[in-house]
């Protein structure tokens, strides 16, 4: 599979087009940034780590009957995905509060929920991805009430999955942020990627982060993290 | 039924205990504020328009199956009513977009909505009433999933009767602000008030703005449009 013409720069990947219209071709890049874009930074490895991790997931996700916009690994920083056209809502489950939910309403990081939570950001950096509910959701038009019950169905099976195989890992998954695709064929499949990037990973004996807020807080060992995050995954 | 000590002071409201521990008195004042609390003034007058039409419609409301606070109008500004212990969401129910609806989502303002919208904010003022969805109040336990399931049944209802009733005033009710509250029991009614100062009422033909709105744009005419809807509403 060529790679072909860059269709689409983000902050921490590149996407490529191939020749066949239906599949393009990720490149992931070790830029970091946070804090909405004002802190912007490079974090060694981080994308063979978010690469070979988020692709090694989503195969436990497929075969837990999550579909997903994984193909094929081509290299450890180059996965071809199906080409999708991206839900503009991003949807966070959260198991443990933290970070911005913990600042918003006023508690502290650390309260373990009865029950995950769901939300939504609407995908928009002019706006700065705003907190969105399903009724806004809906009355903007940004996806169909099927679209949004499969998507909320489809990360509640991702929490399961991931918490269970994450905790066996010895890490907690505070939260994780996902985002959804439509096939042509309007079918829901999970994209974009799950990693330290996107999950907060907690160390489930010392409650250690190993994860991105090293690098948002400025708290060293931020390489570090991303690797032993990948050790934890693949054992070596 | 006799005034006993003040136990609270709002923005536009003050709330007196009376002989019987069940009930108070509400106050409805002048005051007025706006851009949590940059704002400051006076509207004359606004206190009774409040009191009277929120002590109306809710009388309509009661009619059509909705529980409220109510009890018996005590004069121009002064109500008594079930006490209750508020339910810490403010409830705002949209039909048409507005106000931070359209400032933080970035579309204009007179988009009708093809099914009302519901949205929940934390009541709290140093966290300035951030917008919380269903999940992080039951993850936060600020409301149990059935007071939470009935809040939404009741709003919508309240909707349904508001919005036939004003447009055959001809207002367009274009979004509002409820709040409810616990009886002892455990049972939730609507409380709080139901007025210019929580709904944003349009002139059906001209569009031109009859509520708080006027005041927090410094549109001028402030007074004459809580006038208006007063006639409106009591047709004098």
């Amino acid at each position: 599979m060529e790679k072909k013409d860059m269709i689409y720069e983000g902050k921490a990947k590149k996407v490529y087009a191939t020749d066949d219209p239906t599949e393009v071709i990720v490149s992931y890049k070790d830029d970091a940034t946070a804090l909405d874009g004002l802190k912007r930074g490079s974090i060694a490895g981080k994308g063979v780590v978010n690469n070979k991790m988020s692709n090694y997931l989503m195969q436990i996700l497929e075969k837990h009957g999550v579909p997903t916009h994984f193909v094929k690994e081509l290299s450890d920083r180059e996965t071809l995905v199906k080409r999708v056209s991206i839900v503009p809502l991003e949807v966070i489950i959260r198991n443990i509060s933290a970070g911005s939910f913990s600042k918003k309403y006023g508690v502290e990081e650390g309260i373990v929920f009865e029950s995950p939570t769901i939300e939504f950001s609407y995908k928009n950096d002019e706006l700065h991805d705003p907190l969105i509910n399903e009724y806004h959701a809906l009355a903007l038009k940004l996806a169909t009430k099927e679209e949004i019950d499969t998507i909320k169905s489809m990360a509640f099976k991702v929490n399961e999955v991931l918490k269970e195989y994450f905790i066996n890992l010895g890490i907690k998954l505070v939260d994780f942020k996902l985002e959804f695709g439509r096939l042509p064929d309007g079918k829901i499949v999970l994209a974009d990627e799950i990693s330290p990037d996107t999950c907060r990973f907690w160390d489930a004996k010392t409650n250690e982060k190993l994860d991105k807020d090293r690098f948002r807080r400025d708290m060293g060992g931020v390489e570090e993290a991303y690797q032993e995050m990948m050790r934890r995954v693949f054992g070596k």
